[in-house]
C-alpha cells in the first residue's frame, strides 16, 4: 500500500521521473489532479551529460535534482521512491515494491535502457552509461585501472588496463571519445609521469557507416574529423562481436587486450510487466496514438522514449531524445487539463554533440554548423536546461574552471558502501 | 612488487595521506628524498567536514582533494593506492596488497578509526563517522528512512525510521545533532509535507558529564544550551548499553525505538601488523619519543592520531586533531631535511565546533567565546585549512548558498556499484 491519502480529484500515477515524467509532473502542479510519481531513484538525472561525470569532469549533484525538492509546495504531487513490478490494467491498479496503488490514468515515462542485443558477454563485461551510478562506476573504473596499470611493467597486460574500446558512434561514444581523448592529452602526463600516455589507445567503433546517424551527414563528418585529429582511432562499418573481459574481437578478425568496453550502441525501451495485450513496437516500445494513448487502451499513455509514435512526419517514430519527451508531455498535459485530445506535432529544434574544447556540431533547422560557435552554443544549452539555479551556476563554473585549467578536480574513486547489516537492506 | 624506479635518494616511506602523512610528503618534494606514499584512497579527506557530507549540505569532492593532482609536478613523489597488510621491520619492508617494497625510512601516519569498546552489536548496527564512504553512506541511509516512513503508518513502527540516536558528545556528535536538529526545521516540512517533522526525535547520548570534553568548560555548556533550544534531546552521562538494529538500551533501562544510531563516542589508533616489538600506549597508539621515533626503532616513525608522545606538557599525550598531525609532521619534515633531531613542541591554537546557524563555540588560547562571531570564525578557519583553491571556493558558495534559501540541495540517494563480474574486482 503506497499510502496515498484519499483525494476529490482523479489520480494520476506516473511512472518515471525522466524528462517527460517529471515534466508532466511539473506542469500538473497545483491542477485538480492527484498525481502520484514513482521512480526507482529520489532524483532527475541529465542524461545528456552522464559522460562527463564518468570523465570526472561533473559532480553527480550538478546534473541531478532531488524529485521533493523540485516538488516543495506542491501538495497535489505525492512521491514514492519505488520499482513498478506489474501493471495490473483490468484492476487499474500497479504493483510496486513498497506495495500497491489504483490509478484513474497511467502515464509510462520509463525511458529506455541498454541493448545488448541478446548477448549475455556484452551484458556482462562492457560498461553502460545509461545511469548515473554507471557513470560514476566507470569513472572508478577508469581511475582504479590507470591505478593498476603502473603496478603493471608487462606492455601486453598493461595495454588491457589502459586502452578503452567505445562501441556505437552516436552522442555518447562521439562525445566520451573526444572527452577521453582529452583526457589523455592534458591530464594523463601530469596525473601518471610514470605512464607513457601514447601507449593509450582509444578505440571508436561504428557499427554504421557514418558517426552521428541521427545528425546530418555534415555533422557525422566533422565529427569524425575531429576525433582523428584528438587521436582516437575510429573504425566505421566495423562489428564488435565478442568480449570476454579482456579481449575484445571483432567481424574483420581484430583481437584488442583491454578490459573496459564502453556499450554505447543501442537502447531499447524499458517496457514493464503486465499490459500482455498492448503492442509492443520496435526497440521494444509501446505502440501509442498521436494522442499518447496506448492502442486499445482507455487510460494508459506512454511518452517520451519509451513510447512509439507513427505520424505521416515521422512515420518510423520520433528520434529518442530529450526535446521529444518535452514535447509530449507538454501536450498530454494540455490534453488532460482542458480535457482535449490534441495530437501531438513534434517540433524540431535541432540537435548537437560536442567533441571537446572549442569543437561541436549543431544541426538547426535552417543551418549546419560546425567549431567554437556550436561548442558555445551546445555549452549555452544543456546549462539552460539543466534543473535548478544552482546546478546552472555550479555547473558553469565548474566548465569555466575546467576551460581556464585543462584540468578537473575530480578523479576521486569513492564508494558508498551500505552497512551489510543495515535494517534497511532487510526492510526493502 | 610495488614497481618504483631507483633512486640515487633514501627511500622515505609514508603511509597514509591524512592531515600528518599529507602535508610530510608536500614538505619533502624536491628535495633529496625518494617520497613514496600509500593510502587506500586515492585522495586526501578532510575529516572536519564529513558531517556536513553525510547531512547533504556538501558534495564529497568538495572536501577531499586528489593525490595526483596534489603532486603534479613532483617526480620525487610516488603515489600507490594499495592497503599495507604487514610490517617487516627487520627486513625493512612493507607488504601491500599491490606487492612489498622496501623503506630507508618508514613513517607511519595511519590515523585513528572507530572505536566500538569490543562491542560487536555496535559495530554491526550502529553508523560510524570516520570516512568519506561512511558520511555517504549514513546520508543515504537518512534519506531512505525519511521514504520509508511515508509507507508507515503505524506510529512506533515510523518512530525507528525518522529518530536518530547520536552517540558520544564529542565535536563530531554535537556538530551532527546541530546540524540534524537544523535539517528536522527547515527542510523536512517543505520535503516531507506528508510527515509530521514533531514527531522526529534527535537523541544525543554522552556517557561523561559534559559535552566537548578535549574543550573548556564554557564551551561545553554553550554547546548544551544551543542543542536544547534547537530541540535536541540531549542527556549527559548517560550510557548506551545496547542495540540490536531495532532498539537501543541505555544502563538506566530507556528503551528507544530508531534504527539510525551514530557511534561517535571513540577512536582508536589503526595499529598495522607486524612490529610485535613496539610500545603500545593508550588508545591503541605507537609509543613516540619526542622526535616523533618509535621506541626502540631507529628508522620508523609515527605521526598524528596514532603517535602517542608524552611531554612535560601534556604527560597523557595530545588531543587527537588535525593541528597536532599537522604541526608533528611539519617537524618531521624539518628534522629530515636538515638531519637534526628537535623535539616536537605543540602549538595550541585552539579548538572550535558549530551547533547550526550563525552559533559556535570557541577555545582561543587568550580567549572564549560562542555565537555568531565564533560560527563566522569556524566558518573562515575550516574554509582556509581545505586543500585546493577550488574546493574553498565551491564550499564556500556551497555554505552561502544553504545559508541564504535555508536549504541545501544535495538530498540524494546514490550508489555506486561495479558490476559484479567486472575484471578489475578479480585483479584487485
Amino acid at each position: 500500500m503506497l499510502n496515498i491519502p484519499d483525494s476529490p480529484h482523479p489520480r494520476i500515477v506516473i511512472i518515471g521521473a525522466g524528462f517527460a515524467g517529471f515534466n508532466l509532473a511539473k506542469k500538473l502542479r497545483k491542477k485538480d489532479f492527484q498525481v502520484v510519481l514513482i521512480d526507482k531513484f529520489n532524483y532527475h538525472q541529465f542524461q545528456p551529460l552522464f559522460y562527463q561525470v564518468a570523465m570526472a569532469g561533473l559532480e553527480p549533484t550538478s546534473i541531478i535534482f532531488p524529485l521533493r525538492k523540485a516538488f516543495q509546495g506542491s501538495p497535489n504531487v505525492h512521491i514514492r521512491i519505488a520499482k513498478v513490478t506489474k501493471i495490473k490494467d483490468e484492476e487499474k491498479r500497479i504493483d510496486t515494491t513498497l506495495g500497491e496503488i489504483y490509478y484513474d490514468q497511467l502515464i509510462i515515462a520509463t525511458g529506455a535502457t541498454t541493448n545488448y542485443f541478446g548477448n549475455e558477454d556484452f551484458k556482462k563485461f562492457t560498461s553502460p552509461l545509461k545511469s548515473l551510478s554507471e557513470a560514476l562506476a566507470l569513472r572508478n573504473e577508469i581511475l582504479s585501472d590507470f591505478e593498476q596499470a603502473l603496478m603493471t611493467p608487462e606492455y601486453e597486460e598493461r595495454q588491457g588496463f589502459i586502452d578503452i574500446v567505445i562501441v556505437g558512434g552516436g552522442p555518447t561514444g562521439v562525445e566520451l571519445a573526444g572527452s577521453l581523448a582529452e583526457m589523455r592529452k592534458y591530464i594523463l602526463p601530469k596525473d601518471y609521469p610514470e605512464l607513457d600516455e601514447k601507449e593509450v589507445d582509444i578505440y571508436l567503433f561504428q557499427g554504421g557507416s557514418r558517426l552521428l546517424m541521427g545528425m546530418s551527414d555534415h555533422a557525422g563528418k566533422k565529427a569524425l574529423s575531429f576525433l582523428r585529429k584528438l587521436g582516437v582511432k575510429v573504425e566505421l562499418n566495423k562489428r564488435v562481436t565478442g568480449f570476454d573481459g579482456t579481449f575484445v574481437t571483432t567481424k574483420d578478425g581484430q583481437k584488442i587486450r583491454a578490459h573496459k568496453v564502453i556499450w554505447a550502441a543501442g537502447i531499447k525501451g524499458n517496457c514493464l510487466d503486465g499490459l500482455s495485450n498492448c503492442e509492443i513496437a520496435r526497440g521494444n516500445r509501446y505502440l501509442v496514438d498521436e494522442q499518447h494513448k496506448l492502442k486499445d487502451f482507455k487510460d494508459i499513455f506512454a511518452l517520451g522514449d519509451i513510447a512509439y509514435m507513427k505520424t505521416e512526419k515521422y512515420p518510423n517514430g520520433h528520434p529518442q531524445v530529450a526535446q521529444v519527451a518535452i514535447q509530449q508531455s507538454n501536450n498530454l498535459a494540455k490534453n488532460l487539463i482542458k480535457n482535449k485530445s490534441n495530437a501531438f506535432v513534434y517540433k524540431d529544434l535541432g540537435s548537437m554533440a560536442t567533441i571537446g574544447r572549442n569543437k561541436a556540431v549543431c544541426d538547426l533547422p535552417r543551418m549546419k554548423f560546425s567549431g567554437f560557435f556550436a561548442w558555445l552554443l551546445w555549452l549555452f544549452v544543456h546549462l539552460m536546461s539543466l534543473i535548478g539555479f544552482k546546478n546552472k551556476i555550479f555547473v558553469m563554473l565548474n566548465w569555466m574552471w575546467n576551460y581556464m585549467t585543462y584540468d578537473q578536480s575530480l578523479r576521486v574513486i569513492i564508494n558508498t558502501k551500505e552497512k551489510p547489516n543495515s535494517t534497511r537492506i532487510q526492510k526493502t
